[in-house]
């Protein structure tokens, strides 16, 4: 079976252990956001596709669920005692390194999908880790400061600011004129099944939809499209997707993501059980619905993330069927 | 009064922590070798800079006479892992902040004289710290392995090779083509001294004397011109400077140092008290000698390097004294 999934950084990655565990045999291609990207210290950093690699490859920080484990922070403290910041983005040695490499790679003129399988060679993550595009985005949010309008980088508005200002707009800067990376509209064709896990459904699976080519290769696949709602109870599940669920329109709910998706694009959507209320409404957008435990409530053992897995995997055989 | 000296790395650095003491009030412009500056994992390093600034900032590794103290090695031992080298090249954690400081602004289109100037911000070395030139020079050094003659960068020949095999030619590739940075030539034409402390001739001291128009500031400054030699014995002070020496064919001696920097550039040589046989033959060149200790025994307490630095300036003294 192969399974495309689009994955942002900690929900995707928890589940795509979980999904691994559930599809052993599973050949699985992961499309990473790359819109949360940042250059920090004149290297390029990529928050999303290294929180996938170093979950599946073993090196994550468990706990926080991003950055490495047993990690140390004297480059940061060093630049700090130079004068140079952002100290607000927490970068450990262990992590500067992948950042090195990456940045080295680049600079001798790999495209960044290159890059990309040249560090999972390392971490052999069990999936095919593909960036959704080799060209530069960066998703900017807008905010009001001050009485003043401006636009930030996502980082700044998740890590620095970490959501506390509205919202106002968020743009995937570049996105427009941007391609897939090589392999990932092939991936998709060749999809027995695309799954959108719990992850941010504007900055994370929005912003890989907004590369022009890939929603509507996942459209025309012919296959189902399932999902998994981040948004548990009225409330995301992790941090503070409200907040840029706001900006594009859509109130904090599993049905209203859903529904923002669309039937044009989703097949499938899992709520949790405490939403089960809302799988009427979601079956009358036209999307079939399963209201099944979504909270990875245990990280490091991954049966609950193996079970929503299963879960997918059940509800896309259905809609498969469904189908004929 | 105002002293230029024209510094490499170990010698040159422990020499000027003995000048600060013995001239605290004097204003020291130190002219830095710059080739053997190396890009390492996309990143600029500078070797001799960095030595000379950790080690009148405070920063020195002592015992080993280069890097930082306290460091660790993290994002090294990490690029391993990622299968990317050199693994000959000892960075540090610590050490790698310098590097992504100065290649970050570099990449931003500052020179390396205003980036070693803003890292001298923080480690406030007490002299005026200047690289010989912003343009990028760098010291190849040709060797013959397996019956085939090619260059290696001078750090591979250094560190790597620990010149274990012969150099049959040293080229500061693109000193020819090279500008002094800003302020080296006026730091010269306002000296009142110029020292050579017991850098490598052929690798520190010849290569910023290779970059046109230092030499002839320095010929043509009309102040006295000293140097302390860094052979004793009839062997270099530190490691290997008897393979560069032969490879410009200079004996690895005192005297044989001095005929090599001529009386047309050398005023006055400093030779080790083992070496007094020396004084006759290095007078009879035309540069005025003196043989006192020159083993800087005690790095930390920077007593002997402070002896050391007051002979050099009470020669400087006589040899003005003497053209009244």
């Amino acid at each position: 079976m192969r399974i495309v999934v689009l994955a942002g950084g900690i929900g995707g990655a928890r589940f795509l252990r979980g999904l691994k565990a559930a599809a052993p045999d599973a050949d699985i291609t992961v499309i990473g956001n790359t819109g949360d990207d940042i250059h920090l210290f004149g290297l390029k950093v990529c928050p999303d596709l290294d929180t996938v690699m170093y979950t599946l490859g073993g090196g994550i920080n468990e706990e926080q669920g991003w950055g490495r484990t047993d990690e140390t922070f004297q480059v940061k403290s060093e630049l700090a005692a130079y004068g140079v910041g952002p100290e607000w983005f927490g970068l450990g040695d262990r992590d500067f390194a992948t950042h090195i490499v990456r940045t080295q790679m680049l600079g001798a003129g790999y495209p960044l999908s290159a890059v990309t399988e040249a560090l999972c060679d390392r971490w052999q993550p069990g999936v095919r880790l593909i960036p959704m595009s080799d060209d530069r985005i960066e998703t900017h949010v807008a905010v009001e400061t001050d009485g003043e309008r401006k636009a930030v980088h996502f980082q700044e508005y998740w890590v620095k600011l970490r959501a506390s200002v509205d919202a106002l707009a968020v743009v995937p800067v570049g996105a427009e004129q941007a391609k897939p990376a090589p392999g990932v509209l092939e991936a998709i064709a060749e999809a027995d099944v695309v799954i959108f896990p719990p992850s941010n459904p504007v900055v994370s699976i929005g912003t890989i939809l907004a590369v022009p080519g890939i929603r509507e290769a996942i459209a025309e696949a012919g296959v189902p499209v399932v999902g998994l709602s981040p948004i548990v109870g009225d409330a995301p599940v992790r941090g503070m997707a409200d907040k840029v669920l706001a900006a594009v329109g859509v109130e904090a709910s599993a049905a209203a993501v859903a529904e923002h998706y669309g039937s044009g694009l989703l097949d499938g959507w899992l709520v949790d059980t405490v939403d089960a209320a809302a799988v009427e409404r979601i079956e009358s957008a036209g999307i079939r619905c399963r209201a099944v435990p979504l909270l990875m409530t245990d990280p490091e053992e991954g049966t609950a993330a193996a079970a929503m897995a299963r879960e997918a995997l059940a509800l896309a055989e259905e809609v498969r069927e469904v189908r004929g």
